[in-house]
């Protein structure tokens, strides 16, 4: 598994000339130095990333990666499996949230299955990538092998790479795989050491009494694998989900190739985590979109240092909060490029 | 000065039926219940408000009311009162930071003259709306008369309602007004009853020392208008700025021809307090763009009960956070229009 770490180890930290040319030119602009807030220090980044005179999202990609779940045996989602197969019709088709999201963005819209418990046709428009038919149910035994976790991954890191080559400049991941709150909570848990209560959130909707079964169910993965979870790889392995694996995958490629990265919400939160474990310099490529609903959401955020770009208790997945904190970064790459200097516009300065 | 009275008690709340219709379409589109957050209380409130079955953001467009202020004189801003005059000239050449913004979002900028202490050629595409050139110190006098009051909240009144005439769905307000940031404050703190170290902040980047001095010249016009301040005419007369009297204006007639209203921040919120305590069915129109870092903007939210769509720590005014949250909720309303309902889309709904 360690066969990842030599690229991992070459993810660079972005230019700091360019960042400082960046903080320099949004000094000028007609405007009080600092008014722009959080979006600053994010414009600083994506010219430090993109290494631009004018940075810009001319070519946006959103990555939906897709599995299934063997802990959803214990109850722990209001949904059926089946769901997941349907969802990835659906955003085939056009009809879901990322879908109009996606187009009122002008972003490209790729799906991967990376391990849905079902059969796509090979016609479908889909990145056929499945590393196996759901995980195993993490209560039993672990999630994955070592080969499908290197499958998964891998074929996340080749998205990346793949985006990277084609001129993409923010890359967006998200997932769908009804069940996945539960694997994404085990691994934080693992990778934290926090207790299961600290990261156990209501998902797609689960009353006191379904809250209290999938915290138990977390608590006693966690309590299997213990001994088991010496890194991030194995962790992933473990108590992972495919999507989860290959978002972690396509994380690490965008930032080893500068490419900016936007993370949806607690899953792939789990994925930039599990990165960030592998190599911290990871974090300087990551936009965290929103602050989501799930519990557990707000601490992951400030133990990693990060701001999230929205707040608005969003808890869909499909990288839906992804896809409108773009459209902030992109308003915001153009206000960093379009906007007069104080010399150019006449305006004094301060006084 | 009531002479606007019978108009403000004629708006209406938006409509309950059309909301409900929203509601429950957004219970049936393929997505968990709830699962978007605050955005599915905007969406239900837009389709109220615009009574269509696809409602839409396809006019937007975003008033700048801009004028002077005489408190400048004892030194509440970093900024020198030209300032003023060459921002607006700075709208009208596109050079400005809301001039990126309006063209990201596919939006109209209109600037209006409510009281700039400069004169501006007739030939430039500006609204000339001045009730004064700038008003006079507030610690010393009242700020404007009754009938420049009238003047200038008038001109926002018929800026409103004319985008209304011409289609717009979504209208925004926003201010340029060196000195602002004092008026709005003082406005506020008498409309609530707070005291003046809850409502004065930084503004452009006050040091200390600056803070002090502001907040002392707040207290010293609150103190010296003091029983003059029965109602938020008579509080936008003698504390206000023509800008803020004209938002006022614009907000309610927004309200009265039944458009949608994104507030930008403080300084507009100040206009929005205004307009609820003259009817507080204004809310119902309002969508509070963002938090911002000016101190008492987060407390004055609050108790308006309101959320705000964006928290970036923004405090530059002219309608910058409105125009980045009018973004969202286009997309929000995109998402509300196509999205396919579970039955549509042959996904399985809660098990």
């Amino acid at each position: 598994m360690s066969d990842w770490m030599p690229e991992i180890e070459k993810i660079a930290a972005p230019d700091t000339s360019w960042r400082a040319r960046a903080r320099s030119r949004l000094r000028e602009q007609t405007r009080p130095e600092g008014s722009l807030g959080l979006l600053e220090g994010f414009i600083e980044r994506l010219v430090a990333i993109q290494k631009r005179e004018k940075p810009d999202a001319a070519r946006k990609r959103i990555l939906i990666f897709a599995g299934d779940h063997g802990v959803v045996e214990e109850g722990v989602s209001l949904y059926p499996r089946e769901v997941t197969r349907a969802m990835v019709m659906n955003f085939l088709n056009g009809g879901a949230t990322i879908n109009a999201l996606a187009r009122h963005l002008g972003a490209e819209v790729r799906v991967i299955d990376s391990g849905v418990d079902a059969d796509f046709s090979s016609e479908l428009p889909l990145v056929h990538a499945k590393a196996g038919r759901g995980t195993r149910n993490i209560t039993r035994e672990s999630a994955m092998t070592g080969a499908e976790f290197h499958r998964a991954f891998g074929a996340g890191w080749d998205q990346a790479c793949r985006a990277a080559d084609d001129g993409v400049r923010l890359l967006a991941v998200g997932e769908m795989g009804i069940g996945n709150t539960t694997a994404a909570s085990a691994v934080i848990a693992a990778l934290t050491d926090w207790p299961a209560e600290w990261v156990t959130g209501r998902g797609t909707g689960l009353d006191e009494a379904g809250m209290a079964r999938k915290t138990e169910t977390i608590r006693k993965a966690l309590d299997l694998h213990k001994g088991h979870l010496e890194d991030p790889f194995s962790i992933l392995t473990r108590l992972g989900g495919f999507e989860i694996a290959a978002m972690t995958g396509a994380i690490l490629a965008a930032a080893r190739n500068s490419v900016a990265v936007v993370v949806d919400g607690w899953i792939c939160s789990a994925a930039a985590l599990a990165a960030f474990k592998l190599n911290p310099l990871v974090r300087d490529y990551l936009f965290f979109a929103h602050q989501s609903e799930e519990k557990g959401h707000e601490l992951l955020l400030e133990s990693l240092e990060v701001k999230p770009i929205l707040n608005l208790s969003l808890r869909l997945g499909e990288a839906s909060g992804a896809a409108l904190a773009m459209n902030i970064l992109e308003a915001a790459m153009k206000v960093y490029c379009e906007v007069a200097t104080f010399s150019e516009a006449g305006v004094a300065g301060r006084g």
